[in-house]
């Protein structure tokens, strides 16, 4: 058995039965019942899902993972590839908007060089996980063989297991890859059966003409590689990326460990239909952090049932939604662990009144 | 000439030509432009609104107006009148929903007694400045007499100034108060000129039948008294509240003194309706924290223009959509202040490209 199939044996379907005794507590506190709407939902899931009366907020990890796409040499960006090493650097030094936010979230920023074409220096907070410098350019033929698929998810796997043991309590997924909405609008269409064109946007800014061409690219790359929808590693081959294999792997592994993951915008969204591909049971662990401004990303939301937090109009990535909505799923299980009870408070409930 | 009239004076129209300067300096970050979203918008409002190139985000307090309404007595509450002495008594000793959310995001929360029916004990957080031991049942005549009115928006004002002079970054807008849904109902729909029906809510929690009835009690508010709806102090005084008052201090203080202002939910929308009634300068200092699950809070968003940031479904008041929304504020303010530029970077902008 390779190590990705015995990560994913690890995985065990989450018993929601368990909400309804977490509802009673947070029916016991001094607000009407339901009041606190999503919340609510989100204590009772933080409880459910880590099997834990109080979960932990404290460590908080935005995994960030980085590749190049070979797609981008068709020009369907508005930067150019070199960008990918340069944020990396960016990330490193604390520059970048993830740096921004997560240090406002008290959460640690972890980057995995999972296939950026280029060079990069060891650092303390960056994993040089290296599958290939980029992917193959995917309108022309696979994005990368399976095995190197496998190898994507094995890298992620092994970065979250390396982190999970200095402690993890909340995972954020980040990414960072030029060119990678056209890869996720690929992986989108593959999974869900949607055209390209209904799951194919503007990425970091491109105009009309030029997303015209980037949503026959997207044709191109699912004519030329027909991926199995149902086969999470196909789709990942033909038409994916090496980021979004190693956050598949950072999802499945976390899974593994009833750690819940929130899950950005639409590259992480894609990395999320990868992983539920592979593990439907993984779905369970998934936080949908945020809508993206991406048209893709409201299709993949949908196909796995998810309904995201925040709709702030963000469509940077890096991990960016998830980690402001660390604060929401912190809020909800501060609300269970800290509110007075009705009793404690000495309050009228409303059946008293 | 009044206090409420010299604090209203001081008001000045915002001056949003400075937005764009603003804008340029976001522009220069390292990201898409315009990829973070409402972040962006969030920074350009800071920065335009208090006048400062770095605004500050340490000081944020949320101030929580308490008083009682006799239009309880109609039955429309699924709570007992005596809940809101019990409430405020929960705010001080730090077990309410505001209190955890106002911890978490560093704020202090100040509860001003504008209008308690019950006695309530000395506090250092708690303002005493009650009008009244309650409002008068608006059902059957006018809540409170325009003198009081005045009291009441007057009170907010000097509890803000004295909490201002301990420093105030970021204001947060809260209340408590059994029936105070129904004031912010009547105060809607004389506004705003909309039907009774199509602005009254469940407010805590009740039943179809006791909506109708709540439905009736509203519009019998509305026929026996006529409030003026361009007329705020006439509103107030016939359909308000003294906490609905105190908050409409509140945020004319706050906007006095170039003070952005979180207003939350259903409650703390009527009292901005006021504020705005009273001096529509006001308007510019409001951030919408959250769409509250109340149907009137939609019609007043509307009215005064204001999108909100969050949508949770919470229906709770206090201030605690308003205390989530601390964050968001917070990140727009730090991505501009903390980001690296492209060219200290050295990331390629798209027009290197």
């Amino acid at each position: 058995m390779s190590e990705w199939q015995r990560e994913c044996e690890r995985i065990a379907a989450v018993d929601w039965s368990a909400a309804a005794a977490v509802q009673a507590r947070l029916d016991n506190l001094t607000k009407p019942r339901g009041s606190l709407g999503r919340l609510e939902e989100l204590a009772r899931r933080m409880v459910v899902v880590t099997g834990r009366e109080h979960p932990g907020v404290t460590d908080k990890v935005v995994f960030v993972m980085a590749a190049d796409h070979g797609v981008a040499a068709e020009g369907v960006s508005a930067f150019p590839s070199e960008v990918t090493t340069q944020m990396v650097l960016n990330f490193l030094n604390g520059g970048a908007g993830i740096n921004v936010l997560a240090r406002q979230a008290g959460a640690r920023v972890v980057v995995g060089d999972v296939g950026v074409a280029g060079d990069l220096p060891r650092h303390p907070e960056l994993y040089s996980a290296k599958v290939a410098r980029g992917t193959a350019n995917m309108a022309a033929g696979p994005a990368m063989s399976r095995a190197q698929a496998e190898c994507a998810v094995e890298a992620g796997m092994r970065i979250f297991a390396a982190e999970y043991a200095k402690g993890i309590d909340l995972v954020a997924t980040g990414e960072m890859g030029i060119a990678n909405t056209t890869a996720a609008s690929a992986v989108t269409a593959a999974v869900t059966g949607r055209a390209a064109r209904e799951v194919t946007g503007r990425g970091t800014g491109i105009d009309d003409r030029a997303l015209e061409h980037k949503i026959s690219v997207v044709q191109r790359a699912l004519q030329v590689n027909r991926p199995d929808g149902r086969d999470g590693f196909d789709v990942l081959a033909k038409v994916g990326g090496f980021e979004i294999g190693g956050l598949a792997g950072v999802i499945l592994a976390a899974a593994a460990r009833r750690v819940p993951v929130l899950v950005d915008g639409f590259i992480s969204g894609a990395a999320a239909l990868i992983a539920c591909a592979i593990e439907p049971k993984a779905v369970d662990y998934l936080i949908a952090a945020h809508r993206s401004v991406e048209r893709g990303h409201a299709v993949l939301l949908d196909h796995l049932g998810l309904e995201p937090l925040l709709d702030l109009g963000l469509r940077l990535g890096e991990g960016t939604g998830a980690a402001l909505a660390f604060h929401l799923v912190e809020a909800g299980v501060r609300i269970l662990g800290e509110m007075a009870t009705f009793a404690s408070a000495g309050v009228s409930d409303r059946s008293d009144g």
